[in-house]
C-alpha cells in the first residue's frame, strides 16, 4: 500500500448578479461568485488538491481560463477529469477535508446537505467528507469565498 | 490500519486590553486575539483540524458564537470536544504540524514551551507537534494572528 | 511503517531591480521577491513543511534573519537543513505537494521545469511533487507571492 497527500486552494470575489454555487451545491444568497466557470470555489479547490496529489498539474494545466469552452461550466466537469487522474494513477481517496473562509452565508445550516453533495461527487461516504467554515477574522475579506482542501490517498 | 488527514484554519484580530492566549499558553505581550472565547487562534485551528479528520463538523457546530455560554471560555474546553470526537470514531493522532502567521510577538523564543503545552493538552509527546511561525510579509495582515494546522490520524 | 505530516506557509513581497528566484529555479520577469535571502517562497515553504513534520523548529530557528550570514543565500542551503532533519529523524519523503499564489508571471508554462528541479532538490522523482498555481482573486495581494505546502514523510 502507498499512500499520497494534496492540498488545493482557491478564492473567488463575490459578485452580484450570479448565483452562488458551492461544493456542486446551489445556495439562496444575496450573491454568487465571480469567475470564468460557476465560480465553485470548494470544487476548484478540491480538483487541484487531488491532481496536486497524483502530481498531475493544476485546474489551469487542463481548463485554461483563456478556453471560451469553460466559460460558465459546471465545476463538476474539472472534477471529473482530477478523479480520472487520480483513478489512471492507481490511486483512491481515503479522505478529504475542507475550509471554507466566508463571511456569509452561514455554512452551518446547509453543512449536512453540502458534505452530501461533495461525498456524491467524489464516490465517498459522507463520512469520508469534512465540511468545515470560518469568517475571515480580521483578514478584510468579507466579499471573498477562500477554500482550503487536503486530501489522503492510498493505492 | 487505516488512516486520515485533516486541516485546521483560523483568524482573530489583535485588540488592546485583552490577554494574549496562544496554544493554551498565556503570553507576554501588548494586545491579545479578539474573539468571543479567549480567541485562542491555535487551539481552534487545531479543533477544526481534528472535527475535520472525523468528519464530525467544525468547532461552530458545538459551540456557537452565538451562545452565551462560550463568552471567555477557555479554548481547551473546544479541544477536549474534539479529542473525544477523534476517539469515538477510533482514530489516535499520529503527528500535527502548525503554522502561525503573526507580525509579533516572536515565537522563537516560547517555540518550546508552546510545543510542551499543545503536546500536553493533545495527550502527545512534543516530538509529535510541529511549532512554526511567519511574519505576514507582504500580506497587509500585521494585526491579525492567522494558524493554519494539518493532522494526521491512525486507527 | 510510521507516517508524518508537514504544512508550510510562506510569502513574499514583490520589489523591483531584484531577480526572481522559486522553487530554486531562475525565473524571467520584471520583478523579483523581497526578502533578506533570495526570497524563494516555494522552498521557505517546503522547509518549513519539512521541518514541521518532524517537529524540528521551523526556518527561523536554523536561519534568524537577523543574521547576516543568510543575507542573499540560495534558500537551497535551508532546503538542505531540513533535509537532513528528515533523515535524522528516521524519515524519508512520500510526495509533496505545493500551491503557489501569484497574480504573475503565469506558471503554468514553467511547472514542468519548476517541477524537475524541485524534484531534484529533493531527491525525489517528478511524479512525487505537486507544482501548482493560482492568481489571488480578490484577496488585493496583487503585489505578493503566497506558498502553501504539504508534505508525507514515512519510516
Ligand atoms: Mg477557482
Ligand atoms: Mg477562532
Ligand atoms: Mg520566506
Amino acid at each position: 500500500m502507498s499512500m499520497r497527500i494534496g492540498y488545493g486552494f482557491d478564492s473567488h470575489a463575490f459578485r452580484a448578479g450570479v448565483p452562488l454555487v458551492i461544493g456542486g451545491l446551489a445556495i439562496e444568497h444575496s450573491e454568487g461568485l465571480a469567475g470564468h466557470s460557476d465560480g465553485d470555489v470548494l470544487l476548484h479547490a478540491i480538483t487541484d488538491a487531488l491532481l496536486g496529489a497524483v502530481s498531475a498539474g493544476d485546474i489551469g494545466t487542463f481548463f485554461p481560463p483563456s478556453d471560451a469552452r469553460w466559460k460558465g461550466a459546471a465545476s463538476s466537469v474539472f472534477l471529473k477529469t482530477a478523479l480520472e487522474e487520480v483513478a489512471m494513477a492507481g490511486y483512491r481517496i481515503v479522505n478529504i477535508d475542507t475550509v471554507l473562509v466566508m463571511a456569509r452565508p452561514k455554512i452551518v445550516p446547509i453543512a449536512g446537505e453540502l458534505r452530501e453533495r461533495v461525498a456524491e461527487l467524489l464516490g465517498l461516504k459522507p463520512g469520508e467528507v469534512g465540511i468545515k467554515a470560518k469568517t475571515p477574522e480580521g483578514l478584510n475579506q468579507d466579499h471573498v469565498a477562500v477554500a482550503h482542501v487536503t486530501v489522503l490517498l492510498e493505492s
